[in-house]
């Protein structure tokens, strides 16, 4: 047998011990979990001391060499994380729905716990901590397999959360984090059907393409996030610049983040122009149709590469539309499925866009920025899906769960023999 | 461009119709597609006349001709069946939670459609409008890969129920059947992941197995079933001998039959011999575990691949088993993730054992045979998912439907910005 193998298999036998656990002691793990990251703290934050040599010897700095670093504030920061989930609401056993037949039989829906989850992830080390603390409040067991720029400083994390695990003696395979990097022991992880329940890549557009064409488990991704906000004619121009700023600039890197204007011609005389001195204002370059530059100067003329561009970045695509329909179809060609916005005062048009917009987060004068699981109340997420199955939008702990039945009856059978 | 991305393409283009339908015109439809099948009855026996002939002529005989085949009577019941349908529920639209955050945001999760289902299956014309009938109902399109035998039964019915669709000037893409049954066509349908939301494989292992290895969309598997009873030592035994013949006598060849049972050692001595000779008396072969055949004769020696077996036949597998511990092991090693039961008197076994088991369905002192979508009270199925992911078990209308977000504010901003 493999060595990813044989490692697979022990974490679906730790599966069985999670699901078994109850809320208490899984509180109480998760709680043991963050302590011994804080008492291991020289330890890991060593090896990230190697894990940054490494990385600057590669070459690699700005924001990639500091989403790798960890220092006594993140580290704390990591620790808080992990009891903040050990408070959330446990979704495992949870009853959704009861309902007594005619024959008498009491079908119950009540949540499970998926399995074992594999997370596919980069340069973040605290993805390590926080995705097994999400993955084990819902009882799974999780395999880790994390970037190469932060393998120390994962074995280090993990290694402190095993100690917990020992102490209340529940296999330390529940949380397996992969050391073998090779792309060829990821290709045999993510075909473990018999083994492995969901896998869950986050990272850049070439790892998700990577799973998603490798997998032969199920995969939710988590991809790009190209965000629109539909400013409508009868918009409140101050709620809808509120809207755009805090949407493009308030954290340009992240996927809800907005990434085209669409404004309503009806208003773009007046709104357009406001919106592009503020916008310039703090720095942000715009590309944009025609008549949007036609109305205001200092437009760079946009492509189509640009409106389904998920630019992560100071820059903003614009676009002038004849009406609310023709800014819906524009979504559904360039949108991801992530997070739109209208702004508007006008109930109907809210209704219409809501009604045809089938993106994961629909925001009516609110901004994107708020697409985020804590944001929505889901206490913590483990990403935020654009896959339109199971869970769509941001998965707390619930999402890593699933309904399944129990039917309780006195001897019930479907066709009765009268012989015995 | 390829024929199956065009027709995926303009079934894509439907789905965003079926989307905006209220409840009211998905049920006259659904009305109206009944109707053209009683209305094209003759067309659809001709067609189904002709699929018999050839699969006739190439050796297809017994129950495999039988599912080919359709009379007045079972076509009656397929209208009848689609009627139904539009009874039920809609689950679109539904708001299924709903909080208030303390910025004041009003955070809904609303149920929308999937989108584009693709259903892959095999000999049974019915599916054909039982499919398209449900995702439709669900506010899906769907495209539907059928049997060689039954194309021309299926380009029937399809034409029938397009019928309809003129009637209401919905796309008939909405429902678009693959007339190219290659194997190289359903790879590529299989693998048109910006198109195809979900794909349901119904049919045989090795159909299942094709599916799972060429998808690249996501795919709910509805694999075989292995269900298992327990006789428990606190067992009623005319209880737990009725839940028995009824599993495995009533319809052995479907997936919620009984294929293995497991005794506990204090109860076998008593229960087994009687079980051995109803079963007998119904012409069930048993295959059992040596303690199990030195309490009773005419029991044949099982292997583990008798334990593992779906055997869809009037065959069942025996073993007599320590304590609930040691059937729970059983079970683990050797079950699908159907559905199991327990017969007992003992509340506490009956916890233990629903704790243990992470099947999709558990039954407690309840026929297997109930695991069943209009029996559990789904009101129609598209199958039962073995997949531990989105919907586990048997799967009716809202399981063709996802939550997603919506949220309403007057302005809330993540980051205020002092200068605007």
């Amino acid at each position: 047998m493999s060595e990813i193998r044989t490692l697979a298999l022990a974490c679906k036998d730790a599966s069985q011990a999670m699901f078994a656990l109850d809320t208490e002691t899984k509180r109480t793990l998760l709680h043991d979990m963050a302590a011994a990251l804080e008492a291991q703290r020289d330890a890991i934050l060593a090896a990230n001391a190697r894990d940054l040599q490494q990385a600057t010897a590669k070459g690699i700095q700005g924001a990639m060499l500091d989403r790798l670093r960890l220092n006594e504030s993140r580290l704390a920061g990591i620790a808080t994380a992990v009891r903040e989930i050990a408070g959330l609401p446990d979704p495992v056993g949870l009853v959704t729905r009861h309902d007594t037949r005619p024959n008498g039989l009491e079908v119950e829906r009540v949540r499970i716990p998926l399995g074992v989850i594999a997370m596919i992830y980069e340069a973040r080390p605290n993805v390590t901590a926080d995705a097994a603390a999400l993955c084990l409040m819902a009882g799974n067991a999780v395999i880790l397999r994390g970037g190469s720029e932060a393998l120390h400083s994962n074995m280090a994390i993990a290694s402190a959360l095993h100690t917990a695990f020992e102490k209340h003696d529940i296999p330390t395979a529940a949380v397996t984090l992969i050391e073998d990097l090779r792309r060829e022991t990821m290709v045999e992880l993510l075909q473990l059907s018999d083994i492995v329940d969901l896998a869950i890549p986050r990272g850049g557009e070439g790892l998700i393409h990577f799973v998603a064409e490798h997998a032969r488990v199920p995969v939710i991704k988590h991809y790009k996030g190209v965000c629109h906000l539909f400013v409508d004619a009868s918009a409140d121009e101050a709620l809808a610049l509120n809207l755009l700023v805090d949407g493009k600039t308030s954290r340009p890197g992240v996927c809800n983040a907005l990434e085209t204007l669409l404004v309503h011609r009806d208003i773009a005389t007046s709104f357009l122009p406001r919106a592009v001195q503020v916008l310039q204002e703090c720095g942000v370059e715009l590309r944009g149709c025609e008549r949007s530059r036609a109305l205001v100067e200092g437009i760079r003329p946009a492509t189509d590469d640009d409106y389904a561009a998920e630019f992560l970045d100071l820059i903003l695509a614009v676009r002038v539309v004849d009406d609310l329909g023709m800014a819906i179809g524009h979504i559904q060609r360039f949108g991801s499925d992530h997070t739109e916005v209208i702004a508007t005062r006008n109930d109907e048009a809210a209704r219409r866009f809501v009604q045809a917009i089938r993106s994961a987060v629909v925001m009516v004068n609110a901004s994107s920025r708020f697409s985020d699981g804590g944001e929505l109340g889901l206490g913590a997420e483990i990403g935020i899906s654009t896959t339109r199955l199971h869970a769509y939008g941001p998965m707390g702990a619930e999402a890593l769960t699933v309904e399944r039945f129990i039917v309780r009856g006195d001897g019930q059978v479907r066709h009765p023999q009268s012989k015995l």
